[in-house]
């Protein structure tokens, strides 16, 4: 349970999946509270598929934390993220959450990450110190999610909650510009899971001036919410399932961005492609060949790909054995940007992504059994 | 090499990747030719994006192959599948050609199917009698192809020849159509690899009447090479690379047949759908969540899926642990039909698929290395 002493404003974005977990449902009328106050999250079960029953649990999950903590129910979000299909342990839940209340403390961030877990290895956590309007505030989010990411990510969750005194007409637009360049570029809300939300809550007990328009405080609070947000959706790549190389795959030379951010994305989820980052082996024909088949305009003549700054193609052309040794030690790196000239233009994109390796495999095959 | 002694009509259909092998751009020519000889295929080397020395190559290959045998250069089909991005070696291959017109067999199909292939764990021949206009003939054909198949398949080649007597105007639509219903459903040239090909060539000694129409005749001649093709194409994804189980994704009750194929796919290609079907864990949120996120249209509360004949959630609702039990039972079938109906309309589509296990990433993290 995440709480606020005050009333907060509070921001969501949701997964557009067309099968929405009813907790998404719920939330997605929570985000348009005046005010809220916390978040109620559980881990194992997803509440998804589950029929009108899911509803109905949804709500007395909220209806019970409300209870316990003396405020509305519409005052507090639910996120279920786990299996699908299975009903929710309501009474289990009710009674976890009787001990929450005593149990809330201003440190607990850490504890509040580990609880999200699912298939993640390591609890994630990001947080910025800002100066805003000559006061001190901070901007802290916590995160899961470790799937193979888009397009068939296990459910992402971030919760975010911000001293900052901001309008919620000014908190919704920092989200979405924030969630364009963090959680979009793994992708959440595109092609995503039944549960996928981002949250920001912010409760303004930093005693700024309220920011109700796009002024510097605006934009320093925006790159604040960003920093953190992007530590969080890199942290979930690095920590995808049985990932053990971080890639960003950056196109450039794209006829418009969405041809760019199309190749970037057809590169980053091509199997082929990340089993050979897993076996760093640069076997470029598979990045040039998922290219050539995402529809993204290209010149087969003109194209180039670098992995860091070594080329390893020129001009629809490869280098040869010497690049392809040299490219071979840029692979041995955990993290490194494959770089894609398409020819076709002067757009670019980039998605951030991971290795297939044997231990994907062994962790989906086996989750849930 | 595939040579017909006297001159064949030709047809071909060819990958739609923007980055095309030197040999299918090639090919492309050659199939507007009023008539053809023979193909002549290399494995190991995809002769793909090495720059003007690619085609250069494509020319030497058939115009070695055609002075061999005594046609015109033009009446050789060339194919290449293997690693992209290393030269052709080209003296091997003028060398290995020299010892082929001396090979040639009728009966040489099997070592023919052997030739072409490269993770192929089995030659994949098929082949059909038929009756045209009171004479025999015959349909053969051979392929390779073990990829995951789309949208990220390895080379997928397919041969196939018959002595029906069959205009060119009228083979080439039969291919279209025995194509759309075949390797089309499996994919070929939608989301494809840079040399995908399908080439028939009918050389007419069957002596049956010219097909020049859409006669009787050419509707028995379409069900032979449609039998043919879509033979080759389930013995391609049951090779799939890794592969243990075959599975039919049929989606029903699509508001269009675009939605009920887009779906499909998205099932089909699910690294987490796949995983599932390796470890016959009947995780439906997994195929429920796929078929949310592929942006067909679809009513939540009136999905349903069924593993063959039995369900395991009807109207948006999982039947509970005992269906789950039975279908268990099911999913350790090696070959199976997962139905999924999205309860928004009257159209359906269906898709072959295998399952992702380790012996996946074993052959892609090895392969070439």
């Amino acid at each position: 349970m995440i709480f606020s002493e005050v009333p907060a404003v509070g921001a969501g974005v949701f997964t557009r999946n067309a099968i929405k977990s009813p907790s998404v449902l719920y939330d997605m009328e929570v985000a348009r509270s005046k005010t809220v106050r916390g978040i109620v999250a559980n881990s194992g079960n997803a509440n998804t598929c589950n029929g009108p029953r899911g509803m109905v649990d949804v709500l007395a999950t909220a209806d019970t934390a409300a209870g316990l903590m003396g405020v509305d129910t519409s005052d507090i979000f639910v996120s279920s993220t786990g299996v699908i299909g299975l009903p929710l342990p309501i009474n289990m839940v009710k009674k976890g959450l009787s001990a929450l209340p005593g149990a809330l403390r201003p440190d607990g961030w850490e504890d509040a990450a580990r609880a999200i877990m699912t298939t993640d290895t390591v609890p994630k956590l990001s947080a910025v110190k800002l100066r805003l309007g000559g006061k001190a505030a901070t901007v802290l989010g916590i995160a899961k999610g470790a799937g193979m990411i888009q397009p068939n990510m296990a459910t992402m969750l971030c919760f975010v909650a911000t001293d900052a005194d901001i309008s919620k007409r000014m908190l919704k637009a920092a989200l979405k510009a924030a969630t364009d360049v963090s959680f979009n570029r793994i992708t959440v809300d595109g092609d995503s899971s039944t549960n996928d939300s981002v949250i920001v809550l912010a409760n303004g007990v930093a005693g700024n001036g309220r920011i109700d328009k796009p002024s510097v405080e605006y934009y320093a609070f925006l790159d604040g919410l960003t920093a953190v947000m992007s530590g969080l959706a890199r942290m979930i790549v690095k920590d995808g399932e049985g990932a053990t190389k971080l890639v960003e795959v950056r196109v450039t030379g794209a006829a418009s961005e969405r041809d760019a951010d199309t190749a970037a994305r057809a590169i980053s989820n091509s199997p082929l492609v990340k089993t050979a980052l897993y076996a760093a082996d640069p076997n470029w024909g598979r990045i040039l060949c998922a290219a050539g088949y995402s529809g993204a305009k290209l010149d087969p003549d003109a194209v180039s790909i670098a992995f860091d700054r070594t080329f390893m193609v020129k001009r629809g052309t490869g280098l040869g054995p010497d690049a392809e040794a040299k490219v071979e030690k840029v692979m041995q790196r955990d993290e490194y940007v494959i770089t894609v000239d398409l020819g076709a233009g002067k757009s670019s994109a980039s998605i951030l992504t991971c290795d297939l390796g044997h231990e994907y495999v062994k962790i989906n095959a086996e989750y849930r059994s």
